[in-house]
């Protein structure tokens, strides 16, 4: 079996940390080098990521995380969260540094600025947010994967209050909207849920093959 | 630098692949398995994936899809749809699964039940569509870390017209809803975009630190 494979049946979403182990700079840095990495829709990167490591403010996070104790356990909590405001400055900032990276001129990529503009201002602000958010999720998907294969242990989280951590981590004021989180450590010894063996369907009610 | 990240690096949107190279056998169901190894919300896997390597399909398919030469030169085409109908009835199903694979009585899953239906029940058609297409995308950013690890090239895409996807696949009669694609295979010496530089915002815009 393919290492990838192991490494993905060795995961599972965490429930408890242990709180005396942390990741080294060194992990912290592969985590943030691969969720760089992740492929995104025309290459734009609509979304940030609030990497909290300060026990203070995931103490503030916990109680409106219905008191899930991954949030106060996990060494680095990741908040995935959307841009919402995707418009043609952010487009000019994006070819800027495509022209910088790439080493092309504005002119060379004035018909790719163009597509991006034409999908940007064709989509109202509902369709502009679903769009960010699925891209974060492939980032999320590639996170997950990540930690994995690094040994690192992580749950991807959904259930806590938006509103609270928007204020809690001043989201507004970054054009942010918090959307998922995941957060990373170490198995605590007192997390049953390791062990218990993975629920998955069956191939045939996953997959079709034509 | 570990594996992980020269893994990320060397993958990119393929644009056009090998015709003359497949995926073995034993290559597609690790591509399946990782798949099926995903993390989704509640463990519930609300999508379904056509798997198509029929070349007449993909050729049917091409012409919807903006005429991107991925369509007709991947080797399979993975396009990953979300379940419409997530009821109690599915709930059902989930748990029997569960049941069976974890050794519990249907009365030790009562509980777990309920938080499921309590979730399913409170969400509107359009809410259940936007959590599934989400959990979805996980599994996309995870195919496409995968693939990456394996060697397989690929390319995620939402580019196409989805009605004609769901004519074309009889998706409608199936109860799904397309979302995205990723095509696989094997890039070819043709395609040129294999050797460009990858665009990826700086730290500081990407990741705050609290």
């Amino acid at each position: 079996m393919s290492t990838i494979i192991e490494s993905l049946k060795w995961r599972y979403a965490t429930k408890i940390f242990d709180i005396n182990r942390k990741l080294t700079d060194n992990q912290v840095n592969t985590l943030k080098h691969s969720i760089s990495l992740t492929a995104s829709s025309l290459g734009l990167q609509p979304y940030k990521i609030i990497v909290v490591s300060d026990h203070k403010i995931k103490k503030s996070l916990f109680p409106h995380s219905y008191n899930q104790l991954q949030i106060t356990t996990a060494s680095h909590l990741f908040v995935f969260c959307a841009i919402e405001k995707i418009d043609d400055s952010y487009t000019q900032e994006f070819i800027k540094l495509m022209s910088k990276i790439q080493n092309k001129s504005m002119e060379d990529l004035h018909g790719y600025k163009s597509m991006i503009n034409n999908f940007i201002n064709n989509s109202d602000d509902g369709a502009k947010l679903l769009w960010a958010s699925k891209q974060t999720y492939i980032a999320i998907g590639n996170l997950l994967t990540t930690c994995a294969l690094e040994e690192i242990d992580a749950c991807p989280m959904e259930g806590f209050d938006a509103e609270k951590y928007s204020e809690i981590l001043s989201l507004k004021e970054k054009g942010l909207k918090v959307l998922a989180l995941v957060a990373t450590g170490f198995r605590s010894k007192d997390d049953k849920y390791g062990i218990m063996p993975k629920v998955r369907k069956v191939y045939s009610d996953l997959f079709v093959e034509m």
